[in-house]
């Protein structure tokens, strides 16, 4: 294989917990998602050279940077010393609920794993991609992360070890992803979580987890939309989520299989059987986000099977000996 | 269709929970299994005339009777007066952690339902086996009596309203149960429980309940394995049943996929995959069982896809007028 010198990559952005799969399910959209550029340099450095799109709210100190600890992490791994600038560009909201600082992490991972010549297994950078989401968040959200790197639906079946499960889902499901221009941390979400919950709600989710996951495996709908219901976090943490209620209500009366908090929010996510479903459903949660007076935006899509993707690469300068 | 006066049937065993899936999960098995003789009377009413093989210790006053129960139910449902007398023949321990009294009263629901002319599809007479089983618990397993009925892996997603989902499992997915003659009643197993569970332990249960779904729907033998773990209900139940863990250990050495408590045990199940490694299982448990003084019964089959059978039935006298 040629050696590359500098790659450009996109990395998708992935909707988290799916409604009673708190911290165990995610799958990835088509769109929004970040695009990175790295190059092989011979400073020895990893450097992050730009940022866009973020209003300068990220650090640009590699070791705080979300792809810059990835990509330290994998080039330590590999015993490797190598310089490397890499260029980010955002092009989705922070703190949206849509697996932001994911999509980075994996996008760099992903993308010196490519330029390095594909050493390692695409599952196999995913350690390096949550030690960056761990930089960034001071804890690692494996359900973001493998969802963007491996794409599709995942079950995050066990944390240590990790054990990261592919889900099937049906030929005909779509996403809308709603996201108004609302500020919620995700600090102050996890801290809406109580440490200890009723047995009897932990029975009622696990059994919609298992329900959701038979669901999507048989291509059962109906048993998807059923199964679609939060009695743990969605209680908590939705009422910090302007007109939570009303865009839910809209959404499923336009059709939605079931409805969810994105994440920690503010994004909120449908699944419907078919495109004009779920473009319906987008239109219905827009009329009323708008009816609130926020800005935001919409996306429909299927499930994004690829997770990250090679946007243009250019091969090394051979040098003459 | 003639219509029937007597009938027999037999209502198969069933292993509840099945290690991760608490209150939501269970599966049918081949034997043991309940038989049940019911006949039609002109006396009005329904009566418990036999009970074998319960060392006197079931009620033979109907009301409290789990089989009476699903019977009188049944009846009042459909707005029947009609005399029943009910035999039934124990072929289980009680208090086995097999669901006993499940197959009492899905054998009574199901064989009223044949002498009526089955009127009722089989998956509606799951409401009045339940009834029968909270007479006689004082609390309706609907994971024992959901596999009981419609045979097969069974996910109970929810209880309000009722969702019983079956869950298809491998082809050569093999069972091992081993029933040790010591006594553990199932409300002293219930007491165990506590209220309140961390959400730490809720989300790795959710994680292996959705684990151990997508390993039976996949064939996938070493997932349904690795996500054969119980963080919440094993640790507090395994405590009262003696040799719990050296059972446990010889089971997985002698190549089980995974172990668990069947039901509020004493009983105790594996997974294997293929007959002679279910079989080299149940000599490995059976050695610890022995070596640890009690006596024991060992059943090896696959999951038992019929549930309720008609073993026998006659025509009534047609009256001449």
């Amino acid at each position: 294989m040629e050696k590359l010198s500098s790659i450009s990559v996109f990395a998708p952005a992935t909707v988290a917990n799916v409604t009673c799969g708190f911290d165990v399910l995610g799958f990835a959209i088509d769109a929004p998602g970040d695009t990175l550029e790295l190059t092989l340099t011979e400073t020895g450095e990893v450097r992050i050279t730009e940022i866009t799109g973020d209003e300068g709210k990220l650090p640009l100190a590699v070791e705080k940077n979300t792809a810059g600890v990835a990509v330290l992490e994998y080039l330590k791994h590999l015993g490797i010393k190598q310089g490397v600038d890499i260029r980010l560009h955002k092009q989705m909201p922070l703190g949206s609920g849509l697996g932001s600082s994911a999509a980075s992490a994996v996008g760099a991972a992903f993308a010196i794993n490519e330029l390095m010549g594909a050493p390692l297994e695409r599952k196999d950078l995913l350690p390096f991609a949550l030690e960056g989401e761990r930089a960034a968040c001071g804890f690692a959200h494996a359900d973001n992360a493998a969802a963007a790197l491996m794409g599709g639906f995942v079950l995050v079946r066990s944390y240590e070890p990790l054990d990261v499960v592919n889900i099937s889902v049906p030929e005909d499901l779509f996403v809308t992803v709603i996201h108004p221009d609302v500020e919620v941390p995700t600090k102050q979400m996890r801290k809406l979580l109580k440490e200890q919950v009723p047995l009897k709600d932990a029975v009622t989710q696990w059994g919609n987890v298992g329900g959701l996951i038979a669901g999507l495996m048989s291509s059962d709908y109906a048993l998807i939309g059923r199964s679609m219901e939060d009695v743990i976090v969605e209680p908590l943490r939705s009422t910090l989520i302007p007109g939570f209620q009303e865009v839910r209500k809209a959404a499923m009366e336009a059709g939605a299989l079931g409805f969810g908090i994105s994440g920690s929010g503010p994004s909120q996510f449908t699944f419907s059987q078919g495109p004009e479903t779920a473009q319906k459903v987008a239109e219905a949660m827009e009329e009323v986000i708008k009816s609130l007076g926020f800005t935001y935006q919409v996306y429909v899509s299927k499930v994004n099977m690829q997770g990250p993707t090679v946007l243009a690469a250019e091969a090394q300068q051979q040098s003459t000996v």
